[in-house]
This record gives structure tokens, C-alpha cells and sequence, in this order.
């Protein structure tokens, strides 16, 4: 189904050298075309496989299927760069389970022969596109899988900030920052910060405040259609920053308007068959299973 | 717009004499027909208006419009009788604003004229349906507005049950019970426990567990359509009960399954012209306004 | 250094016929007088070892110390049995570990034998004492290791109280009720109702609202000498009841006065010389170990 | 009973101007000595009074009782400036209540007569002394009358750090950082984290971690007696920073340890007689009044 396969591994990471050396032999023994990614596995000794490095820009155009081997924070990464291209994407752990890297270094193999029948289930997620702009002017235009996050930055003060959305007023609030979250994204940061774990089938956003001042500002779930707006307020100390995926960051102030909205492609993950949202969220979150 | 008109009010509310008092002269006045819910005002002195008083089943087949005064547990009752019968919905609260009354007497006669304009917002919310069967017999059928809920009943310890949505095993809990809340009860029973406000234009619902003993059961939103069923657990102690809105309750034990789905029909809710549910969600909660 | 021993079992508890068998054979064998608690062991075949079996209220003034076997529910209804005799209560668990039954049944013996030789560690924990009167009639005198419980009962509602502390009126709250806990009962039902854990050497009691409808209502810590008296307020729909240890249970009502105070005796747990409270915590709460 | 007072105001506060020129027409009138704060009452015209501005570490040498104009962050910083010399100290608000400056200007010239006349209550509270050393050498040495926090600086990721609590390993975490609160702080930053609040007569401390990764890091009370050390782990990306009531900072990173124990002064509070520690909780946390 897949003859042309792009591996992206975590950056600098040594340690999954050896996840990426059994991936390599299985696939090339399946007469695939394999490609690696220049950002994370450059220093990877490809000459040994004959298998070329490409920089990110001109391999997500090449590619018609993206394995990723690390943790959630190299899948975010990837995600990122292949959702424009229709590449669907897959991850293998690093030996610890993750929300988005569901797929056990033990078994890929076999995992990866069935998928590449087609025996798998492709899952569509929403990702955030985040635009800042100052006099009009867009400083920042980035993509979020999991979250975008407004946060206070050196300061020791909360930061004051008004959110606006679908162009009417929602609040103005004091708090550490605000994370806006998509189903993806709510098991992760969101979940730290006390926000509800929203079902991957829907399209929605979560917006959860961080320490907020007034404790009835509760996390708040809205339509992904949504426009969401963010105002520093004048009274805010110093400088905020915007974070993408806990990733990518740009400082905002007075004057700054960051824009949120449903990115108009989504991601196609692939899970294997027996894949199941719910055993997921038991094993990792270790809810109680049947007694 | 509306000619054939029901009153509702608190149950046992001499409270609220006085506004209906007010109400009937207004809509007389306007040659409106106005009929009285015998469940709740069979004691208003009707006769001095020449008004009929009509038993709640009867009265819902013949009104153009529901008028109800009194706080939301009234409202909640209204709606849940009227909804087949696509009749719209409009509250005025006694003083206090509520979530669903949210119109005040002040000024109730200057809306009621906008409405019977048409100028005026209709909005749509979802119910649930409620059915608990034991040796598939049906023993429960009802709806709810704001939420359902289990919860242990008179026992000091805990209850386990299990859960399961859309015929997926999602976790076995011990807690003290678990709410079920559509967005309109989202502002309700399942704040307090917890839950996350849900947007009333989302057709979602959140899964928000009582006092769970593990610390890492989490609200959890789930789509409008999904089917959720509720297995109590041998090792669960004495009974537990399924509540509807606060006011319909059902003892269940080892062997009862409760099954939830939304309700085949929405609830038509009026609201003034000016409604905006930010500036409620701000008022309710004391959040912060412009600065 | 302990010459009397007491033991006391689960109720019905066959699962731990094997765990007292063993113990009892490893006593006798160092020539100890054992004796078997009626209200737990009546059904243990005792005849084999010869050793009696007592009732409660004569065992407890006969023994030099209590070994329970079973969970952390045995070992609160020994240990408010014994506290007011000066015996000192140890606890072993059936297999999985507890906050006060701490010790496994595997390498019981040996602990046991280091705790004849005086090799542990004694600690003292506060017990509360609960009265509740109706007009200056006494009708319920109890105490609690972990909790005192003011919870509504079969209603749905909520129930409404006030609270005084040290004479002075804190609050008036709407919610399903409030616990009282010690430290000891701080990871006990505390906990999942949000409260926040007491180092076991403070003398401090906490108050943990259950689902209070107002969110600033947040828990509270107050010096362990307070005076706390809960007034059902006549607002207050039906009845709630007042628990001890999720084990003791009175219903009331307004009218019904109920005064929390510290008792005058604390409970001695024994302890291998190896505990450590943190430790427990991470091994109960899966904290983060050393990295 | 205070002839010899030092006036402080809010850092460039000149809407703090019109207060303290009544409280100095009051206090010369009564023929008593008034000294300004020259940190923060530089700009204010005193030659009109013919009062003197002395500088912070004299001031505090000179007077036996210091009076706050200013908010609850004016009230931390002079508290930490008088505690070494047993001056007691009183907090008068500009229009909006705080926890420590609690009385309002419109009564405060009655206020203070009272307290001149020695009919006013004196309590008592703790101080936080934190040290932060490298490789033996002490950088940091400061109070704090609220909290300190070790927070995440810059960066968008977590930081990982280690606490010990009276030389025991207590646990690893991975969060936005930790609030280790003072009575007094717990109805401030730590309680937007979720921390409980304790009463002022405690000597406790609580440990509250911010947007925790396990979700079961709960607030945690301790002796005010306990000696707390923080250790940067090395995973901890970038640096982190200790802050003392929101106003003293300094960067730490791997090799740094914070130690945090309780100040060996304690800070006297003059209230009004009429002061009520439970009212004051009410009025800013909109608890629930009596019925």
C-alpha cells in the first residue's frame, strides 16, 4: 500500500539509532523505497543501508507514508510538517507508551507488514493554525497539534489578558496563561492544568486557564469552528509568550492579537486494528479496568 | 406570533403569585388565550381572571408557548414535558437570575412584547433519554434537561460500576457516582463536581465522576450521539440511584442497566433579543468584565 | 516486650484465616498468649491452637497489643476500639499494601519478630470525637481515625449547613456535605473530594467540601484543639446523616446539633524501624521516585 | 501607645497621595511623629507637613509602628523590611480589600485612634527565610511573608526538580514549579493552584505544585518547623527561578539548592478589634453568608 517511506526519529536521539536500524532492514527487505529525515537523522550511519537523507521541506513531498520513532514531542514535530502534504503518519515509542507514539518498538514489525496491507484504521485529527499579528502586520503563523498555550514568560506576575470569541467577548482574566487545547492536545498539557479529556471524534476546543486568579474561571469547551482572539491587557507586566505544541514560541505584549483557529487540513493517523481510544487512555492514565 | 399561551409555575410557589398576577393582566390584556398548569398553580386564584387551570398533559397539546416562573428546577420540569411537543420554552426568574430564568420580572412585560413580535432568539438544546432496564424489562423512561446522575444512596461507602460508551468498555470506577450533563447542565450539578463548562451550541456530553478514588478519572466529553451504559458492579455496596435533572430518581442494583442517548427531540428555548450566554456564563460566575 | 497479643481479623473475612494461621503458629511457637476477637474470628477454627477467643470489649482491656488482619477498614474499627486502653495496633495487610495496614504479609514474621524486641518505631495519631444532641439530648457518641462525614442522604438534592468553629460562625454552604479529616484520614476519602494531605505530625483537621455549589468554597485546615459544630439549616431538604470512618452512620436533621472535637487519647501505631511516611505515600500515590 | 510612626506607601503610587495626607493631618494633629518611607513616598510633597523622609533600613530603626497605604503587595514588602525589629505593622487599602490590608480608608482615622489607645487585636504570623547556595556559596538570602515558588523561567517545557523535607527525599516531580506557602500566603497564589487554605494560628506550611504531570501530586501540609530543600534535576530543561512573594527573584539551575525554613521573627498584625479572620475569608471569597 505504502512503497515510499519517510523516518523521522527524535532529534539527536541516539537512542532510537537501533529502532531505526531493525525499521531500516525490515523495510528494505520489502523492497521499499526508504527516505530519512536530514533535521533528526543526520548524524545516522544511512551509507551503511544506501538509503538517502533529505532535508524536511522536499521530503514530506516525497513521501506516502511518515513512521516517526520517539516520544509524542517528535510526533507533534513531524505532524506538523506532513499535514499539508496528505501523508499519513505513525509512531513508534521509545519504549514508553505515548498518546500519539502508540506503537511498540517490540511489535512493529509486525504492526508495519499489516499496515502496509492496508490492515490498519486511519484516524483524522484537527490541528490549530495560530496567527499573530501587531498593526496589522502577521509576525508568527505556525501550527499546533496538541495546544497553543499563552504563558507568562520571566516575569513573576500573573499576566492580565481579554478572550474573545467568534468576535463577541468571553472574559477578561489574571492568571499564569491559558492553554487552548484540541482533543489531541487534552491529554496532555490541558490534563495537567485541570481540564476535561475531550473524545479524538470531535471537533471541538478546549480553553483552560492556568492558576486563573478568579477560581470560578472553570475550563470552558467550544465548537472547533470557533475564531478565538487574545488581547494582552495594558495592565499586563511585562511580555507573554504564545507556544505552539510546547514547541515554537514568539513574545507578545500590549498590542499583539493572536488568532485561533481550526487548521483547514487534518492529520491521518495510523493506528494498527486492535487499536482502541479507551485502552489507551486506562493504560496510561491507569484507570481502573474490569474487575 | 402567539395567541394560545401556558403559565408554569413553582410548585407550591406562593411566591411567584404576584409575577403570574402580573403576567396574566399584561397577556389579557393583549387578547392573548392563557391557560394555568394545574400541577403547579392549581392554587393561584384563577378565578378572578377568568382563566382556565388544565392538567399538565392536556395543557402541553394546547399552547402555542411555555411560560414559566419560578427558578431553573421549574424550568427543567417544563421543559422536559413540553419538548415533544414542540412547544417553546421562556423563563422568568423570581428575582435571581438563573441560567435557564433569565428573564427578570422587571422587566418581563416589555420581552414578553418583543417575543410575541417574533424579535427574539430561538435557540436548540438537546435532552437525554434515560431508560433502565433489569432482565430486559424496562423499568425507567424519562428525560433530562441538565443531567443524569448515579449516585450511591443512603450507604457511607463508595459504589462500583462500570461504563461503556457506544458498546466500548470505557472504565469500572469506584466513586461516589458519575454525571452525565448535556451543555445546558454543564453550568449545573457537574461545576460543582468538577466538570468543564460545554458550549450550548455543542452537541456533546461530559461523563464527570463524584469523589472518584482514583485520582486520575477525569471529566471526559464524549460526542451527542454516543450511547452510554451504566453496569453497577457486584462488589458495589447496597443500591445506588439514577437521578434526572435533580428531580426524577429510580433505585438500581446489580443487574439494572441504565442506558443514555440523546433525546430524539431539542428543546426550543426563547430568549430576548439581547441574550448573550457570555455575559450570563459573567454574571453567574462573577468572571471578569472588560477592564 | 509484648507478652499479650490480640488479634483481630476482617469481618467474615475467610481471606485471612490463612494470614492469622500463620501468625498464630509463629506466636505460640515463642511461647505468647494469644487471643482471638469474637466479633471478627468467631469462625476461625481456634480450637486447633487452643487459644480463645474474646469478646471485644473484654479483649481489649486484656492485651498488651493488637495485630489486625485485613485492610485499612479493620484496622480504623480496632483501632477506635482500643485507642481509650493504651494498646498499640499494628496493621498487615492482605495483600495490598495500605495507608495503616503497612505491613506485608510476607515478611510479617520477621517484623514481628523485631517489634517483641522493641525494634520499631511508635507513633501517635489523633483521633476525632463526634457528638451529636437534639435539644441537649445526647444521641450519638462516637469517635473516628480518619473522618467525620456530614453527607446528604437519599435525596438528590443538596443539603444546606452552617459551620462554627471555635464558637465563631465560618460559613453557610449548599453541597452533597463536608468531611472532617485528620491527618490520618487525609488520604482517605479526603483526598478524592479534593482535600489536601496532612503531614501525619500535624495536630490540624481539615475541611473538604463535597461538590459545593459556591467554587470559592475551598478546603480548609484549622489547629487540631478547635471546637467544629454543624447546624443542619432548615432550608436543608430532608435529612443527611453524619459518618464516622464510613463505618458509623446517625441520620439528622435541623434541630440536630454536631460537635467535632479531638479526643483525649491517641491511638499508638507500630511501625517497622524502616518506615518511612514519604515512601508510602509515593509507593500509595505512584509519586515520582529518585531519577 | 505609638508616639513614633512610619507611613508607607505603594511604589510610585500617587493614588495612594490622598490618603496619606489625611493620615498625617489625623496623626500631626495629635501631636505624634510621623516619618515617610523614602522608597516609596519620595514624590510625595511632606515639606507641606514639615515631615521627614528617611530612608528604608534607618526608617525602620526609628519607628514603633509602620502604617500601609497600598495594596497586599505594598503590606509583603514592608513586612519583610520591619520583622527584624519587632515593629508592628497595619494595612490600610486604596478602596479594595485585601487579606492584609484590611482596613478601609473611609474608617481608618476611628481605626486608628482605637489602636493608639491600645484597643486592637495583635497576631502573630510567620515569615518564610529561604537561602539558595552553589557549591557551598550562599547567593540568595530573603524572606517572605506569602510564599516562595520556584517556577519554570523562559522556557515552554516542565521542569523537573527534587524535594526533601527535613532531610528525607519526599519526591521527583515534573510541573510548572512548586508554591511552598506561609497561612498567610495560602489565600494567594497558592490558592489559584489549588492549595487549601489554612488558618492563621497554624505554624504549617503548605507544598502545592503547579500543572503537576502525575496527576495524583497533590498539596501537601507540613510542620512550620520543616526544613524544605529543592533540587534542580538534570533533566530540568534551561533554568528555573525562585521567587519570594512575587517581588524577589533569582535564576536557579542543576547544582543549585534552595532551602527554605521558617524565619526566626515573627510579624505582628494590628487589627481592629472587630476583626474576624472568618469574615474577612467570606467577604473576598463570596462564601456564603448566614441565611
Amino acid at each position: 500500500m505504502f512503497e515510499r517511506i519517510g523516518i523521522f526519529g527524535k532529534y539527536n536521539g541516539i537512542a532510537c539509532w537501533d529502532t531505526i536500524d531493525r525499521l531500516l532492514q525490515h523495510l528494505l527487505n520489502q523492497q521499499k523505497t526508504v527516505l530519512l529525515d536530514a533535521a533528526s537523522c543526520a548524524d545516522f550511519p544511512h551509507q551503511r543501508y544506501g538509503v538517502a537523507i533529505v532535508e524536511r521541506q522536499e521530503l514530506v513531498t516525497q513521501i506516502e507514508i511518515a513512521i516517526v520513532v520517539g516520544g509524542d514531542g517528535t510526533f507533534l514535530d513531524v505532524a506538523r510538517s506532513v499535514v499539508d502534504y496528505g501523508v499519513p503518519i505513525l509512531g513508534i515509542n521509545l519504549g514508553r507508551l505515548g498518546f500519539l507514539t502508540d506503537i511498540s518498538p517490540r511489535n512493529m514489525t509486525d504492526i508495519l507488514d499489516e499496515v502496509m496491507l492496508g490492515h490498519c484504521k486511519f484516524e483524522e485529527r484537527n490541528l490549530i493554525r495560530v496567527k499573530i499579528s501587531k498593526d496589522e502586520q502577521l509576525e508568527f503563523d505556525q501550527l499546533a497539534l496538541n495546544d497553543v498555550v499563552i504563558h507568562k514568560t520571566d516575569s513573576p506576575r500573573m499576566i492580565e489578558f481579554e478572550t474573545e470569541v467568534d468576535g463577541r467577548f468571553l472574559n477578561t482574566q489574571r492568571s499564569d496563561g491559558m492553554i487552548i487545547s484540541t482533543p489531541t492536545g487534552s491529554t496532555a498539557y490541558a490534563l495537567s492544568a485541570g481540564g476535561p479529556i475531550l473524545d479524538p471524534r470531535l471537533d471541538v476546543l478546549s480553553l483552560v486557564s492556568i492558576n486563573p486568579h478568579t477560581m470560578s474561571t472553570r475550563p470552558y469547551v467550544i465548537p472547533g469552528t470557533s475564531v478565538v482572539r487574545i488581547y494582552p491587557h495594558k495592565n499586563c507586566n511585562g511580555m507573554a509568550h504564545i507556544i505552539c505544541d510546547g514547541q515554537l514560541t514568539h513574545h507578545i505584549r500590549l498590542g499583539h492579537v493572536t488568532t485561533i483557529t481550526r487548521h483547514k487540513n487534518l492529520i491521518k493517523m495510523i493506528h494498527p486494528n486492535e487499536h482502541d481510544h479507551f485502552k489507551l487512555l486506562r493504560a496510561k492514565l491507569r484507570w481502573g479496568d474490569k474487575l
